[in-house]
Parts: C-alpha cells; sequence; structure tokens
C-alpha cells in the first residue's frame, strides 16, 4: 500500500452541529500535516445501507492509501467492536456493524483487525462520541504512519453482517430493488451491470418500476425527451431509474426498497 | 496568469451524495498537492441563474491562477461542449450552457477552448457523471500545469447564450428584479449600484418591491428599526431587499423574478 | 501561544449561498499557505446561544493557536466592535455580542482588544458582509504572522453579555434547561457534570424532563432498550437527553427552553 496523508470521514453526523469539526480538530492536533477530505455528513441517521452504498461509490476514486473513516454506529457505547481493514486501496475504519461488507467483498485481500490499543484512542473516552474520541485519533496515527496499523489490536472478523439486499438473477430477467435515492430524485438499484453480461444486447431490455412503468434502457438521460423516465447504467455501474432534466423519484413515487425487474422484451 | 494549485468547486450536486467527494477523490489523485475550495453545491437542481450568480459573487475573491469548477448541467450526456477559459484572474470551467457569460462579459481579454482532448479525461467515461470523470480531472491536470491550457482543445466559442435578465434604465426609474434569494432571506436583484450613478443622491430614491412595497435605499440593514424592510446596495454591488434581523423573502413574499424598480421619489 | 496556520470557522451563512467561499477566498488570496476548516455555517439565523455552544463544544479539540472566526451577527453595519482574544489555546475572533462569553470563562487570562486597524481589512468594506471584508482577512494575517495580535486595535472589554441560562442549583436538584439539540434529536443541557460533583452516585438520580418525563441516568444510550429515553452525561460534558436509536426532540417534544431537572430519587 502506497501512503498518503489523506484521511476520508463519512458520517451521519450532519454539519450543523460540532460533531465533524470536532473530529477533524483531533485530528490535525495529532497529525498537523493530515488532508481531510467529506465523503459526507449527511447519511440518513444510522441508515447503514445508505453509508455502505456512498462508501463503495466513491472509495475507488480516492488515492491509494487513504485512510476511509466511516462513522455510522446505531451501537456506540455498546460493546461492538471498531475494526480496521488494510486492503491494496488503503485503510477502512468502521464500527462492526457490516457497512465494510462491501467494500471488502470488493477489495480481495484484506487484513482486518480490531482496534483496541488505548494509544490510537484520547485520553479520555466518552461513552457517546467514539467519532472524535476512537475514530478520529486512530485515522490521525495511521495517516501519520501506516506502519502502525499491525498495532491497532489483534486479528478480528466481521461479526456482523449487513443484510444488503442481493438481486435474484432469473433467466430472462432480474429482480432487484431501489437502494439509494439522490439529490436530484434518481433511484439507484442494487442490479449491476455486470449481471447482464452475455445476455444479449442492451437494447433488448426493459426495466419494470414497481411491476408498473416500463422504461427504456438507455446510455444517457439525454436520449429520451425533457421530463421522460429512463433507466441507465450509471456512473458507479448499478442500474439507475432517471427522468431527463427532473426526478424519477417524485415522478415514479419511488423510495429505498421499491422493487425494479429488468426483462427482455 | 500567475499559477495556484487552488481548485473551486461549484455545482448542483448537493453534499448528501458521492458526487462532491468522487471529485475531488479524482483531483486528489493525479494532483496530490491540490487545494479544494468548495463555492457551493447547493445550486438549485439545473438553476444556470443560481450558478451564474453565485460565480460571479465569489471569484474575484479568489487568488489569481485559480482554477474554477462549476458543474451545473441539465445536458450531462448530450453534445453540448465543456468550455474552458482563461482570463487574467483565472481558469474557468463549465458546460456550454451560459452559465460563464456573467463571468467573461466582467473579465475582458479570454481565451476560449472546448475542452476535447481526451488525456484530460479519466479513462473510462460514464455518460452520466462527466464532473467526475471530465471536468475533475482536467482541473487537475491544469492546477498541476496551467501551460497545458492551449492543449485541452480548440478555441471554441459560446454556442448557448444564458437569458439572464436584464434591468431596464428610463430616465427617472431602473426597473429590474430579483434574480437570488439567500439562507438570511435577503433578495438580490440585477440592478447594479453602476446603473445609478450620475443620476443623484441615493437619499432621493425610494425602492419598490411587486409595484407594491416602497422602502428607503439605505447604507446598511441597521439603519431602519427591527423587523423593517430596506433596500442596499449590497456587498455584491448589487441592490438587495433585506429586513433588519428578519427575512425579507418571508415578510414581502419574495422570490426570483419578482419585479423591483428604484425611482426618484 | 503555539502558532498554527490553521482558521476554524463558524458561521450562520449556510452553504448554499457565495458567502462562506467568499471569505475562504479572501483568507486564501492573503494568505495562501493557510488551512481552513468549518466549523459548522448552519446555525440558525442569528441564534447567538446556538453560536456560543458550539465554539465552546468544538474549540478545545482543535491544536493550540488555531484561529477560530465566529461570525454570527444580527447588528452588522451597526456601531457593535469586532472583537480579537487571545488565550493559551488560540486566538478568537466575534463580533462584541456576547458570543466569546462562554470560550473567555472557561479560557482563564486573555488578551481582548478591539479589532480596529485598517490594515487588517480589505480596502473596500461593504455595510453588509463584514465577515469577507473585516474577519476573514483578519484572520488571514494573524494565521499569518500571530506577533502582529497586538496591533489589531486598542486593548477592550466585551460590551455585551450574552444571556446564557444558568441553571440553578438547590440542595437535592439542580433545574436547568435544553439549550441545543442536535440532529439526532438529542437534546443537550446547560446543566454540566461538575454541579453533581460531591453529591453522591449518579445512581441515585433521576432526570425530569418538563415537569413529567423521568428518565434513568445512565453511561451510554445502548444502556435502555431500543427507542427508550435515557439521562446520559454527554460528549461534552453537559446532561444530555436522548433516546437510543431514536429522537429523543421527537419523542418527548423537546425543543431549546425546555425545563429540565436532575434530583435525587
Amino acid at each position: 500500500m502506497r501512503e498518503s496523508n489523506l484521511i476520508v470521514l463519512l458520517t451521519d453526523f450532519g454539519i450543523k452541529d460540532a460533531y465533524v469539526a470536532s473530529m477533524k480538530g483531533v485530528i490535525l492536533s495529532l497529525h498537523p500535516g493530515a488532508r481531510i477530505v467529506d465523503l459526507s455528513h449527511d447519511v440518513e441517521p444510522q441508515n447503514l445501507i445508505q453509508a455502505a452504498f456512498l462508501l463503495r461509490a466513491a472509495y475507488p476514486y480516492f488515492p491509494h492509501g487513504s485512510i476511509f473513516v466511516t462513522v455510522v454506529d446505531p451501537g456506540v457505547g455498546s460493546s461492538r467492536q471498531i475494526l480496521a481493514a488494510k486492503t491494496s486501496h488503503g485503510i477502512f475504519l468502521a464500527p462492526d456493524n457490516g457497512i465494510l461488507g462491501q467494500v471488502l467483498g470488493q477489495e480481495g485481500h484484506c487484513e482486518l483487525r480490531a482496534v483496541t490499543h488505548k494509544k490510537f484512542f484520547l485520553k479520555k473516552v466518552s461513552s457517546t462520541f467514539q467519532g472524535r474520541d476512537c475514530f478520529a485519533p486512530t485515522a490521525a496515527h495511521l495517516a501519520k504512519d501506516a506502519s502502525q496499523f499491525s498495532e491497532v489490536g489483534p486479528l478480528a472478523k466481521e461479526r456482523v453482517h449487513l443484510e444488503f439486499p442481493h438481486p435474484e438473477k432469473q433467466r430472462r430477467k432480474i429482480i432487484g430493488q431501489v437502494i439509494f435515492v439522490d439529490r436530484f430524485g434518481n433511484a439507484f438499484t442494487n442490479i449491476s451491470r455486470s449481471l447482464l453480461e452475455g445476455k444479449g444486447e442492451a437494447a433488448g431490455w426493459r426495466v419494470y418500476v414497481k411491476g408498473e412503468a416500463k422504461l427504456p434502457l438507455r446510455k444517457s438521460y439525454c436520449e429520451v425527451g425533457r421530463g421522460e423516465a429512463v433507466a441507465v447504467f450509471s456512473s458507479t455501474d448499478l442500474l439507475e431509474i432517471a427522468v431527463n432534466q427532473g426526478s424519477a423519484a417524485q415522478k415514479l413515487g419511488l423510495q429505498a426498497g421499491d422493487p425494479v425487474e429488468i426483462k427482455k422484451s
């Protein structure tokens, strides 16, 4: 793994409170040369699926050696572990609640440890804000010297697996669902482009949303008229339901969990 | 133009999704020394007028040589060009949809090019996220070495002009409109201070909002009582309708497009 | 005081407009090496108590020598002073409206000055945007060379004191109130842990919210069932009303100003 002084933060803390700033203050106190980038802090409170989706979408675009800190943590203060994963792309810190499952599935070889050594934490650890007291200082120490990775604590396994909804693959169709709706009202599904490989040309496929609306599969939003719905394989290689210059969520009443099917017409 | 490693981002991507972070990841992967500042990511989806207003308000305060990347782009995936403009102040990247018109009008001499050379893009360009795949890497390359500017593509012209509403200047009055409402409910109009030059003292002017409310023109909010409406020439030199310690948008029911007149009383 | 090139911004400007970006542009124009961190820009417009609470919560976690710029300013354009305070932790800039009171109370020795010297401001100072025209350039100059602190202007006193609500301490109970509700619906009160010292074990205390709901005092959210309300001494050492994996603000109808009592049961 190359080194980098880059720390990427993903939380559900929002930006109106002082939480994110406190984490940044801790990082910069321990490692004044650290560079910090916000992935997002507007994950819906305690929505693990959303956090996993955003992390998976963005991490491949960051430099190798980056440290990704994800704090979305319904179990703060409980006995669940803090995990640190080292892959060929970087280091990932997160509570042991399944958030890392998607990334680890993609990354292949990975050294996974429980973060337990107190020298990586602030001296005074509160029971309600591990983001500031545990995650931020661990990230700072590792950004300063990634060779300390093996000292964070013992080798570990993920104890908690996140029920990330899996698409069902049949001979002439794939059944999936909406997993994320973005700011524009574009709805991302769990159907990835690779599932269609070897199944013939895109032109022959139609997408059915909530068992009703039938959408064409195109390469870009602009291939349908303004205000019309369309399906595309998006920038994250997932099937995306969109409306050209409009909101699919609004037009089709879409939200996370809604069924989406793609089949040969 | 002086060089700078500063990249300023203005989009309508919002900050809850992974879009902005992905752009930053791309930039920092290509140019680890780049510094990135967010101008705003909360432009209303696809509101070009708002984006043009914000860019115009903020860019003069950034260091010379900064690279301004504006991605508000109803036409993503269509054949519209990506423009790169080099002025004495910096480099401006934007879709060819008129966003740059205001800046180019102010900046005087400008070298305008279409960004076409594939070496400035990511290897894999999606049809839905040019911000990450085209704009971000181009900005990173130019921040690293601005002398590559002439290589981005051929000299070009703006093909699309934005219908930015122009004020109408009469002998004893100027007729304009609200173009932007800020977080505080202050309403900015398209009437700039320079339009009043040579027309006598500010004291003699009154401002009419929506043909009704008559407001005094003052130097600061505090010159009227708390909760009272007032017109000032704002920090951007545009006529601004405000309420001292309150919201003009709420008190006067103002929104973009509402008529505003200033006349000699 | 150690030096640092770190500038921390706390405003009520929001992030949809160009205000914060303009301040950053000014800072980076004057001091290209400055590092800027956002504490928060989503203080409710002109809510001084909120700003004081957030500043107090976050500043201790930033490096010594940081410069904290707080611009929440109902009196912009009036004759109120701009204050600069130098403490052992850093430099604090704010309007003279009481925002700094909490910090100065905690920091002990402090050199307090009015910022009046025009060389610290932009050449052209607007009457509506001192954040950009006065605060940002002063911060940049001081981040570049903190020894200029004595030149910003004459020694001064706070003219305005903020009515920060004080808890009432009785023999067997403490009466306080909610001062801040965070994104998760956790409600922070003005009752600090130190008020309970010498009053016996936490286990014996109960918390009464709005004279009704009776909550246990615990060490972490997880010590009550999911969806149940609990009181904890939070990460800021203030009594916090929370709901395990839920929103106390919603469940108990809490907002700033609501009464909270803690007593021996």
